[in-house]
């Protein structure tokens, strides 16, 4: 496929450690509730299900951010759990509740059943993505998703979110072989999962573990992370002789970070309990060396504050991650803004526009040594 | 007043880094609904409330779990947020739902108009506290507790749990002079309940900062850990010449250990995220030198695997901890064996026994050597 040239690389390249003008930004959640034309968007489609699964939908609330704020880059409308729906477990979401699934996986017959399905079941995705990347017309990039294989089994024995994760970690306890295999299945569909967006345009793609940090240490290394590098292992690393980076995303793994430098992707993303500069000290490299770059980590709480207070909490995060390196000729530590975790429903849309411009103003001064 | 001598005192031993010849054990909401016989006392009592407020039957509860399981402490039972319904704020806890308040505190007249509560609105805690140590007759030391001010803000603010925290943390952002206010007073009315506590019979008292760890980094340190320091300094050392241990756990403060080894407590209690090991060799201390105990950290849904499987998860947590020293000359690295949580209401009650036993079992054959 050929899309139009890139405008606005400083995501990508901030991915690659490489210098940028400015520290890139984009937000998880960016296409969301907190924007009334995506609510308007919803309505017309009837469902969130209904959104993801219609090309034209999900293509049109994905660039509704972008036409608001300058955000350095964009992420496919979709869910984390499309790959366990494609399994056959029926996923739904109930107004304003969370995922749900009709089949909830339990029990050895249940897990034996499991197997990578059919990537035809997700070609609405595959064209959701194709159809962005068109739209985006070289915009920015375009980043593809999935859940890690840990946060999907969590949904899939739970059947819905938990605030205890009982029957997920009862499996895991009491029949680690179980929950071995389901793990193994779904990273594998992960994989396919994610190489199939790369080939229909996807320029860099996220593992969500959003519930990795619900793991007791021990358990997070063998049931989470060694199955988030079971699908990095399985990615592509470039796509028509273009780098694709990988970004992993743990909630609540900040404890497990340096452990987590030895991950085969090239971006860490970071919750707010992370403290930037130490976690550049720990796996962001020297010029010139090996690293990962770090994306993240404000608390979206921080965007119901007024644009001054905004302000001063952008310049924070970005003061706490320090001035990344400018050297052009090499790559070195950088920083991809975000958010810590999805933007709340409830935010201000204008106040959006506050951080962005935040982002950019601020991490332009940084360089300048201001 | 005057109580019987204590019998087994190898908890305060831990606490205070003293050599023991087991690790001593005692688990997080270990008076609870997955007991039958707390079930039927609560079902006459008629609410938690109900039972949390009469002394007779709280002392009931709360030595049910030491009457199954050879358990070396004993803990109040009472709720965290039992100071704010002090100030005033109406607690309540409707059937399988968590605590509510009737009274929010969400704008300035609300915050101006908190003050620390009368102590004698709280009468029946201490009533609770003395009429616990005296039906104990020293069969092991009984802990007194308090939520942290931040733990106690959350709820003030939001009313009730929460997921995402939004309204604690707009007010914090939003308007950080009221959100310190409101800390000042919670952190004064904590120290006040925690020195009543220990004069009507707590022999180590701990402060639970159950959501510190939903705080951004920076967040934490100002918001959290600064006004628990503020109880801390105001509680009692000892009391009738026996030294009081004081603990604090940060649920999910893993990240902030090292910052928290300034304290100035005994002991830090740590969610079964953090590796022991780690955790030990960063604030434990030496043998001889200062440090402080850890608590902690088992996942409790390790209580829904088999016995010999909670065996062998209790045997790693051991070990990850290592063998505490031995020398009952001076002071060194101790643990004190618990959840990383409370206890789910869904845990079959002989697993508690199979835990208990395994820790004691394997923590003797730590001290020898095997």
């Amino acid at each position: 496929m050929s899309f139009a040239p890139l405008q606005n690389d400083t995501f990508l390249r901030a991915c690659l450690r490489q210098a940028t003008e400015h520290t890139p930004v984009w937000l998880m959640r960016q296409a969301g509730r907190y924007l009334p034309e995506y609510c308007a968007t919803r309505a017309k489609a009837g469902s969130f299900m209904g959104l993801a699964t219609n090309v034209q939908y999900a293509t049109e609330v994905t660039l509704q951010p972008l036409d608001r704020y300058k955000l350095d880059a964009a992420i496919l409308f979709s869910d984390i759990l499309t790959v366990p729906d494609a399994m056959g477990l029926g996923l739904s979401f109930a107004l304003g509740e969370g995922p749900k699934f009709a089949t909830a996986v339990r029990d050895e017959a249940a897990v034996a059943k499991l197997e990578v399905p059919d990537m035809n079941k997700l070609r609405y995705v595959f064209d959701a993505v194709t159809s962005i990347r068109k739209a985006l017309n070289g915009r920015v990039p375009l980043i593809g998703f999935s859940g890690s294989p840990w946060t999907l089994a969590c949904y899939m024995v739970e059947g819905a979110g938990s605030d205890d994760y009982r029957l997920v970690k009862t499996m895991l306890y009491q029949r680690p072989d179980l929950m071995h295999r389901m793990l193994a299945v779904n990273a594998d569909a992960v994989a396919a999962y994610l190489n199939a967006q790369i080939e229909a345009g996807a320029q860099a793609v996220m593992i969500f573990d959003s519930w990795g940090g619900v793991l007791a240490d021990g358990a997070f290394q063998s049931f989470s992370m060694a199955y988030t590098e079971r699908v990095l292992r399985q990615l592509k690393r470039e796509h028509e002789g273009v780098k694709i980076p990988r970004i992993v995303f743990t909630k609540g793994g900040g404890l497990w970070l340096q452990e987590m430098a030895s991950l085969d992707c090239e971006v860490l993303g970071l919750d707010w309990t992370v403290n930037l500069g130490k976690a550049r000290a720990m796996v962001g490299g020297a010029v010139g060396g090996p690293g990962k770059a770090l994306q993240g980590n404000i608390d979206p709480n921080v965007l119901f504050a007024s644009a001054p207070q905004i302000e001063t909490e952008v310049a924070r995060v970005l003061d706490s991650f320090g001035r990344p390196h400018t050297d052009t000729s090499t790559t070195g530590p950088t920083h991809i803004f975000n958010l810590g975790h999805g933007i709340s429903q409830f935010t201000p849309p204008e106040h959006v526009a506050a951080l962005v411009d935040a982002v950019h103003a601020h991490s332009k001064r940084q360089r300048q040594g201001v």
